[in-house]
């Protein structure tokens, strides 16, 4: 039996040992993330793990919610160490939940802590806690920091100032905070926030945004802004994959129509959803950023708790519609003008792996290696079982050695451990087809090979 | 090399071994079950292998119609003796089918027979159990009672008697033969023999059934019947998912249209299935029953064959439409108006896992762990590779400790080792977690989540 | 750790090893590849390893392209010794992807080259190859004679001459080549060549096709031609399961509105193809040919390429329509009208998995054992994970031991080596179920096994 959660975890052969190596003593490049600015820049000691781990963290308040526990001790009034025990008491229930390993590789890293936490172990493990935070020396950045953090990428509305973004650029980091563009509120055309988004955006760059055209100078207004402040990445959220074209003076009647308030059919909400990324697309390639699409969630689906929490609190899932033929489409449609750029595809639905994992293939280029990209398993994908399976996938259908690797996609200072997770798993498999004597025991390419994957080839990718 | 099939049959580690006989000393809930109350009151000894296994088992048959055996020793008027032995010769080709196993399982567990069954022994086979059999005591009963039976749940239309379940009542059984409400023909408004159902609650609830709202009211009173026999549960089969809102007013159009001979539209067939859905749920809700909802068959492929035979033949397989954005929106119906009950969403189409997996994660509550659950692996997924695959989703996405657990599913008396299957298969997994560092080696937090998982969370979650 | 692609290569256990002598013997029947006649024909000696890797291999070009090579090193006029060598710098790269595989498994059997290609090999590795080819003895009849190929099926438009065929006929040739009915080209009728193949099938035939009754006349002709060659298999390419019905008058009207070049929609589409598939099928039927239709594929993503190279250049990936009710619709009516042949339904997309495994459970039947298959992991599916999970499919759905198992569908000379890497992945996965107790281990039993999925079910099945 090997002991639980030691130095080897996951690494069950010696050349995954040897991998992980050169995988651990990578720099972090969290290409996409959900961290705040603000915070890093404000870098406001955490008071307690309470706080640190629930605040905000709808992945471990939906572990909760499945174990029976009462809302109070989740999102409400409850005491910060009321809710870290009532987390601490589900923690064992969550047994192959990636939360549970999540969890302990925290408390390794970050606290030095290597009881299993549960029930028993609650109460110990936050006065353990609650002495090392006491000194308040556990502040975004110092996380940060000793998680060697090479660069981060936030993720930021076209209207946003990125003052943060500016005013940390002016400090001298040992580490890279950069803004990622993630135009959704202009791509959402039919939301009732729209027009807020437009006015916002308006506000920002100091001229009005009444026509389609206004739309798209503006956000090129702002893309360069983010340029100038080192943004080499972009993100989109699409719940299915839009796909219609449309003459441009069709564009403008239906966007006329939306100021006039009218409600847009199917077709027309693809027709401009199509053009705008159409747009931006060739925004991306002329300026060489990587184009990411997160595929596939649906959010918001208990409305009882949407009214009273809002978005973000742990009630979304994963929609199935079909979405091969939209894709191939509009990836079609950019590569066939030439303003494709580098893409990175997220898939939440192990259905559509194959589809996407495929589609890929279809569109590669010799801007880099691995122009088109299978993103990292995602959301719900994200534990042994789907970063194993999309590991498998890509090699069994790509170029596995071109892979950009991990991301946090996280709201938390906390989460850099799985970087670690992922490297332990990727050299996990590896390591294993070298053994079984499916690939060649060559030290100095798999070694190269955990680096690249790890660290260096999202850092060619996006060139930062 | 392991020997075949023998004590520690997929129990591959000690930590699995040692849960296991925690897992195998639990009573069996069987929660859902297709057996018939008339022969458990009936009671009539088995002559012989060939009836007790060939009779009205749709799994064996379809297995040697795959084989190329002539209908006539499938479903028609060869002897048992003469279909028990083609199906033994069958039984090898089927490597890799749970039957295989299945079939060795119940040789074991009721015959003491630990040979192979092949078309080489099936002689010596036949012979053994007809000499066991000989003296009568292989009855419905003594298959029950020998198999640590605590109580099962058959599968009842709203307008049965439920006589054999009142006359069992009053026998001192040292286990409880519970209804469960299955109002299938209820929902089928589109069914030709829709009327027919209608006529046979109107007959049983001794009034008329004109109108959505007699329905509804004569639905209550079943169900009111059934819990006063102990009912706890309810199952709907759903091909796809329907929903669609309709006024209450167009309910009533619906029904009388249908009653009128007209044909309905897809739209009018999902509005009634919702509204009565609905009404149900909130009497489930009320009465803290389990809700099952059974996503995903195509039944009666074949009509060549359903003509002949009739329906559950063998000849049905698995269904696939897109269910997210319905499912969602009728659960989430459900909950926003507080009258979602505990629900159990099966699944029969992997491709829908991970969808189901992270719906049940929207809709959780307070009334007890694991409100929603991810069901078993179900029919064309009960094997070792489907129920592997259901606990490590489940495991990945939910509060794995919280599973309901195994259910036959099944018409025949002989088939309680699936329960044996599932709880070494879920023995095995967590065994192997254990063993390779992924969970804390607690052997008494193992033992109570093999017996929890096996038995007691099935137990609590229906106050059974 | 196991050496790297040693004669044990995936032969995990002594079972495995032992079956594979059996499976290793067996010949080859290769019964659906892209060979070319002529080539055989002619039999012209390959000058150089990249001309005979490289000339046709849209596999190859595509794992070039994920790893961002030029088209000029792809398809362009680069020699083949630089292209070659692009590829061999690749392929590392390629880890876990069947190419690496097959590439080595070619270069150890036609070779004797058991290095690692790469690009510090690619030297050594391409003057080695050129010697053992310089003497001319690189042939496409030396290679298939060399890898103990049984029969082979080609894939051949009904128009086709078939005279290559008939010339190799009168040649004593060890092995049989034999031609396979493809009727694409008269299934589409929407494509703008569509009267161009129905000019050239009346060229063949010799009278016109001018109504949709001619069009099955010619089509029955060549059918009866094929099956005078020998012929015994067909193949369909489905990228969607197309089912609907139609008056015969329907279906006149139909041919006669695209000869006079109206746009046909959806359902008139369907309403065709349904037609002439069902009249195929009562051909098929009446002269026991297998049927093969091969489902999912997404063709020629890239406009770009498709413009400049046409199709077949690697720019293929898989679609995501639902399956299950048309192609149950149609195997339905086949089977109630007695016209449904032997059929192989291969399957592109894992998310329908599990649909067609069980689909071919609705309507086996007695001609053979396994009447309807569910056939080999396919295209994108034909590595270690994708033909692991076939067959674990298959074993957990249906009869493992009455399965067709593999085939090339290749267009290359050396491509028979995968035959050689699914027969080790079938008996690695029947032996770990052996050496773990889940089936006897009865050697002749599974030494038959071995010898029959790899050659001796299919030799049946086609009864060639």
């Amino acid at each position: 039996m090997r002991p639980f959660m030691d130095e080897h975890f996951l690494l069950t052969t010696g050349t995954a040992q040897e991998m992980y190596i050169a995988a651990k003593n990578a720099p972090i490049f969290d290409w996409h993330c959900h961290l705040s600015p603000k915070e890093i820049y404000e870098d406001k000691p955490f008071a307690n793990i309470g706080e640190m781990w629930l605040a905000g963290d709808h992945y471990k308040w939906r572990g909760m919610r499945s174990c029976g526990v009462n809302e109070e001790l989740i999102t409400g009034t409850a005491s910060w160490e009321d809710k870290f025990k009532a987390f601490a008491a589900c923690l064992p229930k969550l047994i192959g939940n990636p939360l549970y390993h999540w969890a302990h590789l925290e408390l390794q890293a970050y606290f030095g802590i290597h009881t299993p936490l549960s029930e028993k172990t609650a109460d110990e493990i936050w006065t353990q806690t609650l002495e090392l935070l006491s000194d308040g020396s556990y502040t975004p950045r110092s996380l940060i920091e000793r998680s060697n953090v090479y660069a981060l990428c936030t993720t930021d509305d076209p209207a946003d100032s990125l003052e943060y973004h500016e005013a940390l650029l002016k400090e001298d980091l040992p580490y890279q905070v950069l803004p990622a563009f993630r135009p959704d509120r202009a791509l959402a055309i039919e939301a009732p926030a729209f027009t807020d988004s437009l006015a916002a955006l308006e506000a920002r760059v100091g001229h009005a945004v009444k026509t389609f055209a206004d739309l798209c100078a503006a956000l090129s207004e702002r893309i360069e802004f983010f340029a100038s402040l080192g943004c080499k990445a972009c993100d989109h959220a699409f719940s299915y994959v839009p796909y219609a074209e449309a003459a441009p003076e069709a564009l403008e009647g239906i966007f006329a129509a939306r100021l006039a308030g009218e409600t847009l059919d199917a077709k027309q909400l693809d027709q401009y959803r199509t053009a705008l990324m159409r747009y931006l697309a060739a925004e991306y390639t002329r300026r060489e950023w990587g184009m990411e699409l997160h595929i596939g969630p649906m959010r918001n689906n208990n409305r009882r708790m949407f009214e009273t929490f809002g978005p973000d609190g742990g009630f979304d899932s994963i929609d199935d519609p079909a979405i091969a033929r939209p894709l191939s489409a509009f990836l079609g449609s950019l590569d066939y003008d030439g303003i494709l750029p580098r893409t990175i595809l997220f898939n939440l639905n192990p259905k559509d792996s194959y589809t996407l994992g495929t589609m890929i293939g279809n569109f590669q280029g010799t801007e880099c290696p691995g122009k088109l990209q299978y993103g990292p398993a995602w959301w719900f994908l994200d534990h042994i079982d789907g970063m194993t399976a999309q590991l498998q996938q890509l090699g069994s259908l790509g170029a596995l050695a071109t892979f950009v690797g991990m991301v946090t996609d996280s709201r938390s200072f906390t989460s850099y451990p799985r970087h670690d997770y992922f490297r332990r798993i990727f050299c996990a498999l590896v390591g294993e087809w070298v053994e079984s004597g499916k690939f060649p025991n060559d030290t100095d390419f798999l070694k190269q090979l955990a680096f690249d994957v790890s660290f260096g080839n999202a850092k060619d990718y996006f060139g930062i």
